[in-house]
């Protein structure tokens, strides 16, 4: 396509997604739950179809040489799709978040004000490999009522075509506006250049993916961006720390499921509660984790005969997403709570402590999304916070900030109801 | 200065007022409200050297020949730097937005799970001519517990940084950062684009103003930015409105105060309350207002012997700020909604109806942050919605939408309080 085509293609698709949006808008619950259960039955039955789709893909990335992981990420099989499918079907479970009551608000002139929560309208949603983004994303705007552009990777382009396709059929078979789900049908980046700047039509971007292609969505898009930055999350282990508390809690941050963001990267331990270090240090070596030390902790686990590597400032600012840790000691909580807010990513941070007072401190002065006493920093999720779905992690603290979920794909408006006032 | 230097200087204005914000995050009430009273005491106390130092940019206004409206905006008087110590004396009477409970979740393993309010940050705004913004936005700034980077116009320059003075001297005798305020003592444009690049440090920008302002924000900013367009406010008269009540809404909203955003710019009627016409254009037309029609309510106007003005398509998506109406007479309520979405700017509009299942239907299609039922859209205003202050009236959907007070300034977190658990 020439840059004019691509420019006309993606301009179109923008202001019919509007189009759509101020029909989902009012859209009942009752339609959109048919259309999501309607749609996990036709995955289902396409399953084989899928499957051919998602071979293509795979074809393409052996030429290209694609890393296993990425290989197994785009890799579509019959469980899979269903499991896809009971996704679908759960969100169509899910309260419907669009006309409820937020607040009821009490003017001087003392006519009738409510704010009641509308969707944004038209979402535009970036992301790479793993090609169930398609249908995540695609359900979670639906059922907020926001209609959506969905910009894939290539590495997944014949699945998510074929995704949208059974999209589109499930939403002319419900007499849904066809335009309330769109899928751009090129990878090419001028496309998504020219979609970023849609400022009149697409009301938010929500970038799915590694940091760059954040960066790039950030520095080209005039619409505003909701961020799901990296998580370097920390767990700091406080002088009145229970020591059993304290290594269950760190052990479940790091290693439980170490390649996603709300694991933790960072441990960090009041001087006063030092003499657990070793044992803490033992167990995280048993589970596999390389230590990255400070000076401090470096001469605490001197005599220990584990392997240590030294620490540099940047690890602390650093996403592992793998098998490894940072640990500082610091002198008092004070020293944790600066650690963290200079170096944390602002996704999560735990305080394992019995003190109290030090825990009311740390959970008002360290500036994250979520801030935990005495847990995991694996519940950092929407599932586990009951939000019943979730969109992703956001970073950002404009409008959501931590696990998004339906709620949290709506804006509000004000709805007054007078009896003929005037000012 | 040179560009290194200015690119110097915007920097550390931004890193101090991160470091500044991270300790007015967790500054009690009662010390921010000790700052707004003495703050408010200072400003009278200084009338003199305040108007010393206007009195400098009314000289400069002289030489560039700024229009009557524009100096007259920007002209301190005594009285005029009383009320704003008032507005200062207020903000200290509402109450203390930061570490109010939002909502508590139920998290499916049990732990308690709040989400709890919270100071977004750092908050830059970017003005225009009148210098009592700095002092509007940095009280609502310091109560919401924000940090503020404050960038003001040429106009007002020295009028700006005797009131940073000021603001500053007050900071450090009440024991706050003294970089919780921060103006930017240049009015070079390097200055604001260095500004709007520095995304680890600032997290809001708002500009208040012109629309060209908004746009270059919006296109050189990096920065989440809440916009405050323009009003193209509606009035709709619908089949089954009171006579009566149809002409005291109309007047109010469109000239009781013409030249803000939540003024009336168009009356759409519908045909079959179209009788009404004459009677409510004769009404406009004695509060000396311009009729811009379309030909229907051409036609129907023919005979009134009122000067008509044909309308324009772009009429009806323009904000005069003015006394000049825009009139459509549509053939039913959808085509009143439809003529809405596609020419407002989301501000506020207004349905005069008796029949509930139209006001309903409206109150719910029309895409607007403040959709209102029989009453005036000059209601639209943070102090009328009981907000006790407002920052602006935001255009956005994100985060802010509509009227934004001490609330809106504010961002969330989630604190868990847990008693071991991981998963």
């Amino acid at each position: 396509m020439t840059s004019e085509q691509i420019t006309e293609l993606v301009v179109d698709i923008a202001k019919r997604a509007r189009a759509a949006s101020l029909e989902l808008a009012t859209l009942d619950t009752e339609t959109k739950n048919r259309f999501l259960n309607d749609l996990a039955e036709r995955l289902v039955a396409e399953t084989d179809s899928i499957i051919a789709a998602n071979a293509q893909d795979l074809e393409t990335a052996k030429n290209l040489g694609l890393s296993q992981p990425m290989t197994e990420r785009l890799t579509f099989t019959p469980e899979r799709i269903e499991a896809m499918a009971e996704g679908v079907r759960q969100v169509a479970q899910l309260p419907d978040p669009v006309g409820v009551e937020i607040e009821r608000l009490a003017p001087p002139k003392g006519f009738d004000l409510r704010k009641v929560r509308v969707p944004i309208g038209v979402i535009g949603i970036i992301y790479e490999s793993r090609p169930n983004v398609t249908i995540d994303c695609a359900i979670l705007c639906l059922k907020s009522g926001n209609a959506s552009i969905l910009r894939g990777g290539k590495e997944a382009f014949h699945s998510n075509m074929k995704l949208a396709g059974i999209i589109k059929e499930t939403l002319r078979a419900n007499d849904i506006h066809e335009d309330a789900v769109q899928f751009i049908p090129t990878t090419d980046r001028a496309a998504l250049n020219v979609l970023l700047k849609q400022d009149d039509t697409i009301h938010c971007i929500i970038p799915r993916g590694g940091e760059s292609l954040i960066r790039f969505t950030v520095e080209n898009s005039r619409i505003p961006v909701i961020k799901h930055y990296t998580g370097v999350c920390s767990v700091y282990i406080d002088a009145a720390a229970n020591a059993d508390m304290a290594e269950k809690i760190l052990i479940n941050s790091k290693c439980q499921r170490p390649s996603v963001c709300n694991s933790a990267e960072n441990l960090i331990i009041h001087q006063d509660a030092a003499a657990l270090l070793p044992h803490l240090a033992k167990a995280l070596h048993d589970q596999g984790v390389e230590l990255r030390v400070d000076t401090h902790a470096k001469a605490l686990l001197d005599g220990s005969g584990l392997p240590l590597v030294d620490a540099s400032a940047e690890d602390f600012a650093t996403e592992y997403t793998d098998l490894i840790i940072s640990i500082a000691v610091v002198p008092d909580i004070k020293a944790a709570i600066e650690l963290i807010n200079a170096n944390s990513s602002g996704h999560t941070e735990s305080i394992v402590t019995d003190d109290a007072v030090a825990a009311r401190r740390f959970l008002t002065a360290v500036d994250s999304a979520a801030v935990f006493h005495n847990a995991s920093t694996r519940f950092s999720d929407g599932f586990e916070f009951g939000l019943g779905a979730e969109i992703g992690i956001s970073t950002d603290r404009l409008h959501a900030r931590g696990p998004m979920g339906l709620n949290e794909l709506c804006t509000y408006k004000y709805i007054i109801n007078g009896t003929g006032e005037t000012r």
